[in-house]
């Protein structure tokens, strides 16, 4: 781009890097760095830095942490008989969020996806297998996305998980609460048929 | 937010500081920042931090520079007896890049907004009109946003500089290229129809 100064064209090009950020959108980004307060500009910077230099997966459950065990994980108020797959920390922070579950974690750090090149050994599975093996959970919650990748990948690890004495579940599948069933597409609605629960 | 990191809940509270992003986004901007290599993720921070501690406003025109000149003003070849007026860096560069001013610019950085308590003092205008009166300049182009606020700001600056012998023009204002009749506003219709230019 003619007659942008050198470190306004480099903080474009790491500004339009990140997702869901367009050429425009990184240009007014930079733009807003220009604008506001340097003690403004210079947080975002030492912000972006801090937390990747400090911040590690849990050494148990692979959610993220500031040491070498999470928030989670050191809670001795959390039911360890309960133990929830999820494939990213997102995916946990959206159940902390909800509130409701107060087990344990077990986060994959991603899905079974061949045709992505991502196999089981990319994945958190063996450290699962060890926790679930030497473990005292009476449940194991699959809460992995509801895509075809998502299940795929629920399916492989409940038969690992097959040969020892525990539950296996995974997270309801049906109609969204507050949807409207005129504009739900017809496989939610042959699940939710298929699936359908008592009164 | 429950069981975010601290340095995690900060990054996430810097980005949604920034235009355009929310909440949602800037959770999804922290996980991308955790993500992707620690070298991408430093380069960002680095290159905001360097952006807001170069970037400085030209002393001719203020455009932004990363020493006391902009390149355009340093640059021999533009015409130097054209000046367009602008309001903000980011409209200059829109000019630049449709490549077809070869003058100079003058960045009022803002425009007169009596609402949000920007009188003319605010902006550029005393060092603008000390360049017209020294200068050698042949045309002054508005090219200020056509807004209430731009225009005015136009009209306020056209006055100041009648005294002057040099001639002031605007963009020309009428529909868009490649736009249709029936989706134009009414406004727009009305200015190219007053406005209408020999065929």
């Amino acid at each position: 781009m003619a007659q942008v100064t050198q470190s306004l064209a480099t903080v474009i090009e790491e500004f339009s890097k990140l997702p869901g950020i367009g050429r425009k959108s990184a240009e007014r980004l930079a733009y807003h760095i220009l604008r506001v307060h340097k003690s403004e500009a210079l947080a975002l910077a030492d912000a972006i830095r801090a937390v990747r230099e400090s911040v590690q997966y849990c050494s148990t459950c692979y959610n993220l942490a500031e040491g070498p065990t999470c928030t989670i994980c050191s809670d001795d108020r959390r039911d360890k008989t309960l133990l929830c797959i999820v494939e990213q920390p997102r995916d946990l922070m959206a159940l902390e969020q909800a509130g409701i579950f107060k087990g344990l974690y077990h986060v994959l750090l991603g899905r079974i996806a061949p045709l992505d090149g991502v196999g089981p050994d990319q994945l958190t599975i063996d450290p699962l297998v060890e926790r679930v093996r030497s473990g005292t959970f009476r449940e194991i919650i699959m809460a992995t996305n509801p895509t075809v990748e998502g299940d795929g990948t629920a399916l492989y690890i409940s038969n690992l998980l097959a040969e020892y004495p525990v539950q296996i579940t995974r997270l309801a599948r049906g109609i969204t609460t507050g949807s409207i069933l005129e504009y739900t597409n017809k496989e939610i609605l042959a699940d939710a048929l298929s699936l359908r629960q008592k009164f």
